[in-house]
């Protein structure tokens, strides 16, 4: 009888923000096998004696997809009960599904332990709600950085300009002039409300806000590094009106630009 | 000095999917205001003297956004401990935005919460993510109802479409025929596989597939009722690939459509 694999999603990084089933299910593993994106603090939480990180081989390169599929296969058949924990949700730009599919190829039992995404959650902690009912009906999530292998490359900047919606973006520190840019060419105006969350829901967590037309040299004003993710409308300049009263919002000092009266 | 109001997401339902930060805040919290919408097991978690229900007025009718935003600050000006948990993310489709505002502009503090939200969970413990590095590059919430008081009504069903990313439609069991029929419209193939999650992570869980041209029947036949997400787009299909090895999938008996090879 293999073991079960469950996929879990460990939430943006502040461990209380793992779900009650996401402790309990890296508790009762026999296994956890895991990247950095968890943050250091959920992962010093899980005793070293069962986690395996599978984000780095020895020699520093990264391990392969393959590799970790073929080692949830390999702990699994093994009879071990196995945790693969995931950063924000694991079927949010995470590799998740390829390791469903995997999985069941394989005859492998598994489970699926959503997450809380940080793609939702750093906005929300620094007091911006991803959709607003006066300015909001739809809400896009998208990488910064695209896998290039593939065919038709490039996300549909213009498309996603045009539902009208918040547009939320993860991984898009380094690439944020270019589909700033390609935004402002579909048609965006240059003043949309634009905010970096560096780091959101972790100690140390800072914040940028500005426009579409100098969310850039916000960014670097203030340092804005990864991991971060980038909200685009009119609901970014949520914070600017909330921010006096908000708890546990980052470190004020950080935040750059902003100034668009 | 008055009391912190804590805006907390629920989760999709499963109270194991609760935050240990969400558990520990209903636990000390002095009130908590609620609707229907974390679900019957959440809801019986709390003890009944410290829960406030402003989902529904005695009469029967809807309690205004207007009673719960007064309400919030009354409770924090007597000094209350308070959690306002919404269902999902407090920010996702909940008002949490507009109860944000209205708190700093009475000089209450408060805390967002985030939760894991259904529009990502109930696909995932169907077998289906939201996104895929081999075909969804993006994914886009709408909800299926939209504020008919909003002057700009619809939501761009036609750049949706053009995103080519993955759908996820909120509340959308009962205008399923619309904008199956709008997306089809704007040039989406008919045979893009869809899926309907009804009371994603509840108990009684149940999911209909099909496609975008026979989704409607699908629903029909499987008799799926709200609350349920609509997921549109090749991730849909994913799960006839896993659901034998799926564990917690839902009731299988009631799924329906599925056969488009």
């Amino acid at each position: 009888m293999p073991g079960t694999v469950y996929l879990v999603g460990s939430g943006p990084g502040d461990p209380e923000l793992l779900t009650v089933k996401a402790r309990r299910f890296i508790d009762e593993a026999d296994v956890v096998l895991h990247d950095k994106l968890p943050g250091p603090e959920i992962l010093a939480s899980i005793p070293e004696e069962k986690r395996e990180d599978v984000g780095k081989r020895a020699g520093g390169d990264r391990t392969s997809q393959e590799y970790t599929n073929d080692r949830l296969v390999e702990l699994a058949e093994a009879g071990e009960t196995v945790v693969r924990l995931k950063g924000g949700d694991p079927f949010v730009f995470g590799r998740g599904g390829e390791e469903a599919e995997h999985l069941a190829e394989h005859g492998i039992p598994f489970e699926v332990v959503p997450g809380v995404t940080s793609a939702i959650a750093a906005p929300g902690v620094a007091g911006i709600p991803v959709t607003h009912r006066d300015h909001a009906s739809s809400v896009s999530f998208v990488t910064g950085h695209e896998d290039p292998t593939k065919p038709e490359s490039a996300v549909d900047w213009d498309a996603l300009a045009a539902t009208g919606g918040t547009l939320v973006v993860l991984m898009g520190v380094g690439k944020l002039p270019g589909y700033t840019q390609a935004l402002r060419d579909a048609g965006m105006a240059p003043e949309t409300p634009v905010a970096l969350v560096e780091r959101g829901t972790w100690p140390g967590m800072r914040v940028a806000t500005g426009t579409l037309a100098d969310i850039v040299d916000a960014r670097d004003e203030a340092g804005i590094e990864p991991p971060a993710v980038t909200v685009i409308g009119e609901v970014a300049a949520t914070r600017e009106r909330v921010v006096e009263f908000l708890q546990g919002r980052g470190d004020a000092d950080a935040t750059a630009g902003g100034d668009r009266e």
